[in-house]
């Protein structure tokens, strides 16, 4: 096979992938959208025959024989081309130790599931959606035997999250976190609470509708490619290259506060994944790297820059031109006090950001124990509540607002809430390291995100998989993993909100 | 190859064509409601990459073998079995002559036209769209050429959306339709003309969307497997089989009936394709048999039901609970004359019933000429203002009501406009058998649909594909095609209506 024969296999290989997974992830957005109840059977069988051809064309022998070929020649390869052959080996190496119909039920297991779980939080009813929860842990432990049967299942799947990651890792993360954060909330519960009727009262969808779309556009998210959509839970759906990315959220009447952070938080998934270089379109380098890396965005945006004083002074002006009514008789300080009260909650979406890692801590520790074989499914409700009142002192009065808010598990993200609570943290260093070169007050408080997604874009976005998640952070930030830059950041935004 | 095997093998390949079929529709379904704009190049590619897949799967040599050996060994399959293997090869003979790229670019084509048409549509730009139409007919007439060559090309996509229609029949059919609503129509036009300030005013559309939902359940539609959304253009999309079906509609704030019409005419097509016998869900025997029979049906919901006196009754109350500022101050009966007041307008999709087929002749005549290469693509708008005038007696003011308001072209649907006045005459023969033995009126007065669908059930839903759309219309009638029976009901009607 001559060089250029093989590239242009390798560009083949990666349209086909690419287009796989645009219709596999249409699929997935189409059951959390629009498509009528009645079809998620149906929509598991296309998966099902969609993910067997992806298999195939994965790990046929033309395929394994293309990359092992390209392998051998790496010195004749660009860095570009390195990492793509790294990274396509790696996939390949990964499913041709899963068995085909092992591979397919799990893929179709989350098409189905989703729509199972769906209708057992709306009924708040936990055993209609407990086999399918037992049965996405069996099979993850399986699918980990498999593919690193050398490993604990469990870190297995951190590590698929986020190359690197352990329970070791996660528990000492979450240690420090905890000892930071328990103490600071005590304190902080001890003084007069912030007041949060700024952001509450009665809210009908359209206004909160034209408040999603100009957020869309404060962001300075490309129209043209990033789409609006409302789903039970909010998420960002890539569908096969950062040309077309969806975002959703979920209007709550009493409340606009959530459906508004639900748009930046998903917007700044967003803008990592059409933050991509244009040249990486349909490859496998194309979009975010790695679900840490990711979170920090969207916690980036939602949190570090949306609840800060300054973006809360420079939104106010404009919420109260969309809910006149009701924001007459507030300020910007209100709004902002409000939107940064902190105080136990039962729904993780709708955490403060100093509450927000203990509910991360109850879902790592229930994924822990549950895929180690020490938690059955069935005593997860029970143990789910207990740590909810030990960890935020509160108690869980239905599974709908319990142990059953969340898609992730139902959808086949294990492993992956960790995420989220490392994702808080690496931003707090891209933070800090962002405000040496860039204004980021000054940009917030006209609006202008500009600067603030040109530095992102220049150190994180458009390098999309270029380089492994732990060498992104590095190069970004120059300086290695550190969580007491986040807990800092903590220490002293809620000392001085609550005055302690 | 046992029979056994190749009973099995058979399934596979419908199930795995099912499932490609699923996921090209969703794309195009996507493309039209959830997509961002600038979506098209990349959902035509991973269209571009499916289409070759399906191409491949059909054509393949085992594929074919299969087929051959299945169809010497006949006289041991069942006669469904008979009939799918007959559907199937047909369809690989078409696809087998069909180069590769020609295929694939055909059905690419549609995906990207249809981003580009409705842009176009918008701003009233024929210019934009005329490359793309351009392309459409070339395309077509070379396909033709492959396929049939033997075949005058138009003829030949007649053929492909009703076996059995040519020009010669079309000619003939739309001959006599026209000696007999041209006159008709003047003789309405001497009369007073109805008013329909009815249905005329402003509409929010919250409203009109609890009367779509209404609509839907009085259809009696399966809404577990039936969905709603909002499109430029209304259409119905059915997602691999009858168990996932998607109808559109589109409200408009000046007049509440074109979203309602819409829905029920849409809700036929629906109804069809679900009522499917289920054991033919998933295999090429599913779904309605030929565009004519699909036509019949969506209008016979929209018209002969839709438009009665009878229904009208029923409905009104309904409307007035909905809209009751707007309709306290008129009646059923001036409800049922405004919906069927009957003029010459510019939109096809918001013509009455008399001169409805006006309008499809008008896109008959172009269709025919511009694919016998009579007519030049640039000249088309010319000459749709023309007929216009011609037929209609109207003045086109812009491209947007004009030669740009359908997405048949650039969607792909050549040939296919026809389909609509031979589904209006199909129906009124279906309209007149049926209430031999079913009170229609009765029926539709207390607003219980039942009975009628039951009917369209036994005699043309559950069938799918098993009879050619010939024979299920003499097998459901008793009669063969008459198209004064049509016309003999347009004459009654309106000379009631008119007092003519």
């Amino acid at each position: 096979m001559t060089l250029e024969n093989a590239r242009r296999s390798l560009e083949e290989l990666q349209k086909a992938r690419t287009a796989y997974q645009h219709a596999l992830g249409l699929l997935f957005y189409d059951g959390a959208t629009a498509a009528p109840r009645g079809t998620a059977a149906n929509r598991g069988r296309t998966t099902a025959v969609l993910t067997e051809e992806l298999y195939r064309l994965n790990t046929r022998p033309e395929t394994v024989a293309l990359l092992e070929e390209l392998d051998t020649r790496r010195s004749e390869l660009t860095d570009r081309e390195k990492r793509t052959v790294e990274l396509l080996i790696k996939g390949v190496r990964k499913m041709q130790r899963i068995p085909l119909d092992e591979f397919v039920a799990f893929r179709r297991l989350g098409m189905e599931a989703n729509a199972v779980w769906r209708e057992a939080k709306e009924r708040s009813d936990f055993d209609a959606f407990a086999p399918y929860l037992q049965k996405r842990f069996e099979m993850s432990r399986r699918i980990a035997g498999y593919v690193a049967p050398e490993m604990d299942p469990y870190d297995y799947w951190l590590d698929d999250n986020e190359e690197g990651v352990d329970r070791r890792m996660c528990d000492a993360f979450f240690r420090t976190v905890r000892q930071h954060t328990v103490p600071l909330l005590h304190r902080v519960q001890e003084k007069p609470q912030l007041p949060n009727d700024a952001i509450r009262g009665h809210f009908p969808t359209p206004p909160q509708e034209r408040l999603a779309h100009r957020l869309m556009d404060i962001l300075q998210l490309d129209r043209n490619h990033v789409g609006l959509s409302t789903t039970e839970h909010p998420f960002t759906t890539s569908l096969g290259t950062h040309l077309d990315e969806r975002i959703t959220t979920h209007y709550f009447a009493e409340d606009f506060s959530y459906s508004m952070f639900s748009v930046i938080h998903e917007g700044g998934h967003a803008l990592y994944n059409t933050g991509s270089d244009d040249s990486l379109a349909g490859t496998v380098l194309d979009g975010g790297v790695s679900m840490c890396v990711h979170e920090s965005q969207s916690r980036f945006y939602e949190n570090y820059l949306g609840r800060s004083h300054a973006f809360c002074e420079y939104l106010f002006p404009i919420l109260r031109d969309i809910f006149p009514d009701h924001l007459r008789s507030y300020t910007a300080e209100d709004f902002y006090r409000a939107v940064n009260r902190a105080e136990p909650t039962l729904i993780r979406t709708q955490a403060d950001e100093l509450t927000y890692c203990l509910h991360i801590m109850v879902r790592y520790e229930l994924e822990k124990r549950a895929m180690a074989g020490e938690l059955a499914v069935a005593d997860m409700p029970a143990e789910w509540n207990r740590l909810y009142k030990e960890y935020l002192g509160i108690d869980v009065p239905d599974h709908r607002r319990g142990i059953l808010q969340d898609c992730h598990w139902a959808d086949g993200y294990l492993g992956y809430f960790p995420s989220y609570a490392l994702g808080n943290a690496y931003g707090a260093q891209f933070l800090r390291k962002m405000k040496e070169t860039v204004d980021v007050d000054g940009c917030l408080r006209c609006g202008d995100l500009g600067p603030i997604n040109a530095w992102n874009r220049e150190h994180i976005w458009r390098h999309g998989h270029l380089y492994r998640p732990a060498e992104l952070f590095t190069n970004a930030t120059g300086e290695s993993f550190d969580p007491t830059v986040y807990t800092d950041y903590l220490e002293q935004k809620f000392t001085a909100l609550y005055d302690l």
